[in-house]
């Protein structure tokens, strides 16, 4: 097939800062390394600030540059938009956009309340009943070594899943002269190492798995109140918490335990899970990103032990659209697996993983735990009611090649 | 000084299992390597078993076999005892040796319940004053690694400790049909993993960050609740937790995670323990026991990293007694370093360390999560109220040798 | 500066397949994160299959396609000739590629023959003295945690080289039944694992130590000596060796041993090297590529050891262009490191490195392998003679905004 | 049965240094923990430094002391002579034993040259046709992970043995400044790395695979050829090897290299193998002991790594005597493995291993190493020419309890 033939898709994202690198870089390598048969095509580039928005647009050759996220949702050209802005502005870009008949993602955490994710769902439930695709952008979920694990556990490798460890250790805020951020104010972060971090390690636990937490018992800490203000200008309160660690169940009565914290000096980037299960486990640490760690029952005890999997076989998980065994993928590789995969889910009609829902999940997990922590950390059960359609209409959307 | 000439101490043991048998190794090991100025002297054995006692006694030399653990108390030539048994049987052994004007080394955990641990920590506070040692086995503590790293955050090398996460992970329960021992009987065992090996976790991050556990959350399961009976004549109940995980509050606040579990397959022993300070941390692994990871920030971040720290130089704890640099040692050698340095304590006329009154405080923490299990997680304070002397008289007691 | 100001310099690339693609990659990548000031334009992509170039050229968003190298080469838009075919090919394309004025990137290894290489190097030393720039494609050189080793050494930091011990171990080959393929045929591939793989190990070894091979002794094997033809139709014979092992001097006296080949089961893509310094050590493993390991007699007996240096802080090399610290880097990241520093190069009128001069260096180590294995193991001097010149002239370049 | 029924055997052992120190604890051991049907009874201990024996002596319970090692074989309660002194003495004792008809345990390496250790393995051969037993003292084997290996490879779970990589690194030479040893003069310690710490490389190698080396091709370094003397009197000449590297051919012709080196900057006690073969492999590493790492084939790509065996499982050789599951064995264990084994062999009337013949093949290729070294890395052939049996007399011998 030629490129002139090919279906493609325009993609307006909002947001140039680490978000907006890893997806330009997400959205272009899907195109290149897996060739999906929708095509991104780069339309325009949403930023408040001109200058910055348009060095990145240089740099990925994106169409054109946005300063109002309204006029870049409202593009005939921009079918599909991209959030990678904080937060707090997540909720509003999102139901617009979905409102009209444009498919989303939108980084993670959804939003920064229940209430902002339960109104992103229920607008997502609307759109997705007139064909509008949403998801949120758990990547980590495309490590891989994750993917693998989650096939694992379906097929049952493992047994019943009895207990689970999962952690994300991080400690660019261990250094009390650590200026203040906005990732450091509730207003626009919603909370600290919980949303930032820890919806990352609550994700993994439920996708691996397939089992949502029902209740926590949660401790929230702030080590450091007050940081000097970036500007020299004076200091600043740190209003979110530094470190939240929880006791959980899952669905089915396994308990599990969660820690993130931007505190754990000499961790960088630790996300780890270990799951323990009725005839075996699994083991992985994003710091030893292509690898995941399997011990089985089923191997007699003489030979029995953690096996180190390097997952770069081509019979793993994303793996054959890049190099040859034993070359390692990084960080990023995870942005073109979620573009490469939303892409397909769309060209096919289908409602990609993970969906709005899922990021709600998360969010009213995040949210018993904070209540637990203010009250004095006694057991808080998550709320899992699903949410309805909301009631605006959402005009109908087809990739542009298929009309 | 001639072997003639040394002053030594005559040892009554009560136990002839698996802790038997390390403590044998232990006294041994401490004579042979660590030479003390009080030499042990392997005197009687106790043991309701004959046989059994026996054939311990044979293999390490023990002069003689009691069956009843008051003959064994009551010989003159026994000077310490030494207690092995399972936990419902310490607290009379103990106090009746104390009474008796004993030194007594006494297996963890200390007792079964806080009752019986708080009658243990007044004898031995009304012992001490007449010169009478006590101490509970928490071995751990004399794992070198682990000694250095109590050394290292007492000289401030991490800072102020901010976080810690300790867990006891092991799966010789994963297995369903693995049958029902007195391990698994509240009667006999006062809880399960909680008590045998959660009481490790607490008393190492107690001893390592020297601040004591002041509130809990915790979390019990018993994953397998019916197990077969040994002798194949049916099922027996399991009365214990098979895991316990647990938030907590130091002094001074900083919050600490704990998992302690017989269901975590594929980690045999692995004791784990990671602090992190406000300028550095510091993480073991008992089943990588000879190194420590040591991590500061005030290295320079271009080369700055965990350090793998082999703890088989001759300037780390207990090491200069055993072998070259780089020649491991093993589970054993806690033994013989308790035992080397109980002697040397009991010589010195000091009192040894863990105290029956540390022992006491772990009971106290255990209690505590067991109570926030029953109680939904909610939030208990550890009660660390200091116990009195007991009312009784103990007869002096000073080394054979030195009087 | 906008897009439209900068200076930018046509890329034409020879090859489509695994290198073609990563090369690809690399300029795109060097652009986007590096931002060089001299832009690179994908031009036009060379090789003999039409289809599969015009794939990777629609992938990627090369301008054309030429089907004949030397029509890519004589474009006048082609200023600087990327060559990624097999090695047979290197010294004719990138000589003709020289003498047209055009800069050279070749992959390594620089040639299939002693004698083809010193050809090469000296049609770039002819070049350079026109500004014609070289450099051979050493890719791991820019692995962030090797950029660092190097920089470590020089610095002093683990004093004088004493001894090295390198290994690259694969084992996509330990299959007897892995079919034939030009790679295994001498007259195609030059050497086996030799020059595919163990030419980076010396490479490495070189770069890191800034020491140069000065005699070998080695030992090659064919361990598999026929195969399957992967149409099937019978049997072919192969012709090159599957594993080489040599013992080295480098300058100075630093003995080294070297290990290459494709039959270590297990091992994917272990390039590791260690060296051993008078005051300190440094390890590297490409399975573990983020880190590096550094050992230094400065430190204290008590806290020393092998600290693993997470390579992905912004003061380490190349780091600060791509993700916050603690966010891995892959495989492919070298190559656009590699098209980075090309780039800067040619734009500072500089000669880059690794030149056609280390390539050849490289070269004649493996040549000496093979006399010494030839010559039943007997040590063998190697070649250090350096090349003159070229006779031919070569017109001068500059790059293209630069006129 | 009782103490007093048992059969025993009288022990004199000849050294009271690390080595001594490392045996006695090693005959004390076999019998408290592998309870042999031959139980060993310290008798004497020889030494010419009385004060320093005597010291020994009473830490272990030697019953005797004697300073002339004539006296200890002479003596009639000594059946069995275990000889811990430098290399330089072991021929003379190890014969004048073994014509006294005394069973005999030599240290590793069995002596200081090939005539020699061919006088001894002579000796021993006459001495086993009279019933009189030998062993040389690799301890290594008796790792539990290596002689785990070792049936793994017998059992054929790795295939045929492709390829060998051995090393045994430390690094207590490293600093220039450490003083002059015995260890250090060839006319004492026979060798260097070479024969210290490369005879165990090449006596695990060929343990692990059963294939002999058969030929060579060396490289051996001084690197500081002057040290301090210790008593501060000025500097002495050192005239063994610093390091040892050498290519070798195993028995089928499989390729190995070795490294042996005091000057592996931070690494203390490595000593590691890993072997490549054609259906999986297996890795070792004396600083991680208790492990064993394997690779399948047989596995599906999709799980397949090398696993972690923790080698302390009751199945695994040696471990049931002591410790339950995931409890860690130290260096020292080998020594009471190989006190056990040979205690059994005796008692069985059978020829321990490592023989004498096992010892003199060792030694036959560090003494190919040296003569490679010499001449100019030049590939030199293993003798591997039968010993004939010495020709005198030996007294027959059995265990004293079977008279």
């Amino acid at each position: 097939m030629s490129g002139a033939e090919r279906r493609s898709i325009g993609i307006g994202m909002v947001g140039y800062a680490f978000m907006g690198m890893a997806h330009s870089q997400g959205w272009r390598n899907a195109r290149s390394f897996f060739d999906p048969a929708l095509t991104p095509r780069l339309v325009a580039l949403g930023g408040r600030n001109r200058a910055a928005a348009e060095e990145l647009a240089r740099r990925f050759d994106w169409g054109a540059v946005e300063t109002d996220w309204r006029e870049l949702v409202a593009r005939d050209d921009v079918e599909l938009v991209d959030i990678c802005t904080p937060g707090d502005t997540h909720a509003e870009i999102a139901v617009a956009a979905l409102q009209a008949g444009k498919h989303v993602l939108c980084e993670k955490p959804l939003a920064n309340s229940v209430a902002e994710a339960e109104a992103m769902a229920a607008a997502a439930e609307t759109a997705a009943a007139a064909g509008v695709r949403s998801m949120v952008g758990f990547t980590y979920r495309r490590v891989p070594a994750v993917a693998l694990a989650r096939k694992l556990v379906a097929e049952g490798r493992i047994g019943q899943v009895r207990q689970v460890r999962a952690e994300y250790l991080q400690d660019w805020l261990s250094d009390a002269d650590a200026p203040m951020s906005w990732r450091l104010e509730k207003d626009r972060a919603g909370s600290g190492a919980l949303g930032d971090i820890g919806a990352h390690a609550v994700d993994l636990t439920q996708f691996i798995t397939g089992l949502p937490v029902t209740g926590v018992s949660g401790l929230t800490d702030t080590f450091v109140p007050e940081r000097p203000l970036a500007d020299g200008s004076g200091t600043g309160r740190v209003t979110v918490d530094d470190s939240a660690v929880f006791l959980a169940r899952l669905a089915g009565g396994a308990p599990a335990t969660f820690t993130a914290t931007r505190f754990a000096t000499g961790r960088k980037n630790a996300l780890r899970i270990e799951i323990s299960g009725s005839e075996g486990a699994l083991a992985f640490d994003l710091e030893d990103m292509n690898a995941l760690h399997l011990y089985e029952d089923a191997v007699p005890s003489r030979t029995r032990g953690f096996t180190r999997i390097l997952v770069t076989e081509p019979d793993h998980p994303y793996v054959s659209a890049w190099w040859p065994p034993g070359h390692m993928l990084g960080y990023e590789h995870g942005f073109s697996h979620q573009a490469a995969d939303l892409l397909t889910a769309i060209d096919a009609g289908q409602d990609p993983a993970p969906s709005f829902a899922d990021g709600l999940a998360v969010q009213r997990v995040l949210a018993a735990v904070e209540a637990s922590a203010a009250a004095g950390s006694a057991w808080t059960t998550v709320d899992t009611t699903p949410v309805a359609p909301a009631g605006e209409t959402v005009p109908n959307r087809e990739p542009e090649a298929a009309r």
